[in-house]
């Protein structure tokens, strides 16, 4: 957002930050009191039985979860190196879920001994795997079934997980296998609930209700036959706004999905939000190194790309990119390049941007999830720096 | 290749191999003297008129550079990072090109007080910025111009870098500019040669020949006009196998095609190549965590994902992967998928390989270039291991 002409964001001009604090692009910066509020105000509305687990896989940046850890909220990990940092960062184990499919011995070990909240099945081998596990180290362990409601979502093929192409989740004919491995490890698991996650970047509830329906009829089975399940874990997977012309769903719909979804069973429902908490508070600032105008195009060559940011070269994503400065020059129309050797590493196509010059600043937005986590050092460019934006 | 059933890599069978050094999964394992043999090769053949200068952003692993530095060969680096690893690496200034469309100021400073061998320009502002540069610090530049010869390639959209779509190279029309910005510099800034680099794992020498011809022609014309022009860069390019279906040209083709193209030139040819070098001797040897099957699937959930080999995911690329013992099983059809949170970390989509099972290792080929540069810790996965392969 532009005020008098200056880019602002979590309410700082940045031209100004970026000056008195001497910040050297490329850099990601967070607005960490704003991931916080956001979480506060969805934790108030959606009230006691919703249990919230961060995705930390979104963003795993220490001091943002630290101040996470202190809000009441649990997280979901998804590797050893996750669990680790969680519990370095101020979460309690009983606070961790450990989802992800290809859980090693190790790893399983790591989260039978610290006893974890919950650990989200993938396969009937992994459940045999913990079994086993849990009776070599004399423990028990909680676990959940992930479930595959066959629910048509209409997003995106590469962050949509719920099909039966991918390798997600389990189908609702897996269950007698399942119930019969739980027999067999009956002292060493107890199954705690069931769970689900349809995709990614979801921007209609629809598809979401629908497969919670699916689960449920499921979970009122298992009830009846005597589990005693205890929570029902609905995944995340609410979109953000990345484009103007976008319109995810409001915290108020997902709300109101979630209680009448829930109306007639008293359980412990946990989400587990990764982006929309943390996704539109963070930028990434970069520098233009050159202009290069040809025939064909104009290309604003930046000093970073996609080793820094993936998800444009990876998945076709769009983010917004902004001046610093809201110039009132004439509109050109830009590629956005980064220095990498590689034809792929454009963080955005045909821009129009008002004209820009080497040195100049821009913004690009909307990059607090998926960002920083999947960056590298290719080309042995430095990876970039992170820092909190401050307010004074 | 399968030795008494068991995969040889380099000469060595795999299963022993691991066994003799207690390797854990997941790891790189390089055949640096397969690749030094290679280099060898591709010297000899070529003869002295041509200079290699090896690509290391295909693969800049510090052992491989120290091999590749006693061979007489020079580096094209694309970074700061990559010319300090390659002089950590034995390499001399002399020996380095410096290309990549994004030079820093603090990259091209490194560069000019280096005094390396060559600077390959990008663009008309480069050439300014390195002018000023090399004013400033009192101290000469070696440039070549990369220009785009209009050529068609048949190959990947997103590895090849010879068309106006592409942020790379200049089109001929930028000559006059880049002669009056070296006019300006004529003190600080000698042009010799021209660079020219259509793509990468090109399978037709065609497309590469006609792009020599016509910058051949600007070469000469240069020559013409007093420029004391020194070398032809042609890039790197040559394609691999990475399918057996594939017929990637021969180093006998290679060469008549240099031949032939500067049979009337008496000048430096200098190629860069990386992929060509490396590509072939490296392999990523997993093991299986999860068979999964599904009505639909079967998956085979390895220990290694698009975290450590990004090919596949980013580009669709294809790398055959294969069991390390010959099994005389039935075939299945798997999808071989990692354990990241994401529908696209896929390391290979149906493949008919003997039935597999959970702990079975698998080896994933032709990963010597373009692998573990681009690996990174996504989920808070560890990057995998490199081991170099030894015979004793």
């Amino acid at each position: 957002m532009y005020i008098n002409k200056e880019l602002h964001f979590g309410g700082v001009s940045l031209a100004s930050l970026i000056k008195a604090k001497n910040y050297k692009t490329p850099f990601y910066l967070y607005d960490i009191e704003g991931m916080k509020n956001h979480l506060l105000n969805m934790k108030k509305t959606l009230g006691d039985r919703v249990s919230i687990h961060y995705a930390m896989k979104a963003n795993s940046q220490k001091e943002l979860l630290r101040n996470f850890s202190k809000l009441g909220v649990g997280v979901d990990t998804v590797s050893g190196g996750e669990i680790k940092r969680a519990l370095s960062c101020g979460f309690q184990s009983h606070q961790i879920i450990f989802s992800g499919v290809g859980k090693s011995v190790e790893e399983i070990k790591l989260a039978l001994r610290l006893g974890l909240h919950q650990i989200n099945i993938e396969s009937p081998q992994e459940l045999v795997r913990v079994g086993e596990l849990a009776k070599k180290i004399k423990t028990q362990a909680r676990v959940a079934f992930r479930l595959n409601p066959d629910v048509d979502v209409q997003t995106h093929p590469y962050i949509t997980t719920g099909f039966r192409e991918n390798k997600f989740g389990m189908d609702f004919n897996t269950l007698p296998d399942l119930l019969e491995i739980l027999k067999k490890y009956k002292n060493e698991v107890t199954c705690v609930g069931l769970t689900l996650h349809i995709g990614s970047q979801l921007m209609d509830l629809e598809a979401l209700k629908e497969a919670i329906k699916k689960t449920l009829e499921v979970y009122k089975n298992l009830l009846g036959l005597g589990y005693r399940l205890e929570t029902f874990d609905i995944g995340g997977g609410i979109g953000i706004k990345y484009k103007e012309s976008e319109l995810p769903p409001s915290l108020r719909e997902y709300n109101q999905m979630i209680n009448e979804s829930f109306k007639d069973l008293d359980t412990q429902v946990i989400i587990e939000p990764g982006r929309y908490l943390v996704g539109p508070f963070g930028i990434l600032v970069t520098q233009v190194e050159y202009i290069k105008k040809t025939s064909y195009k104009n290309f604003a060559i930046v000093n970073t790309g996609m080793h820094h940011l993936m998800r444009p070269s990876l998945y076709g994503a769009f983010h917004d990119i902004k001046p610093l400065l809201e110039l009132e020059k004439e509109k050109e129309l830009y590629d956005i390049v980064g220095p990498i050797c590689e034809s792929s590493d454009v963080l955005g196509r045909a821009r129009y941007l008002p004209q820009i010059k080497q040195g100049d600043y821009l913004v690009v937005s909307d990059v607090g999830a998926y960002g920083y986590v999947m960056s590298n050092d290719y080309n042995l460019h430095a990876k970039p720096k992170e820092y909190l934006l401050s307010k004074n």
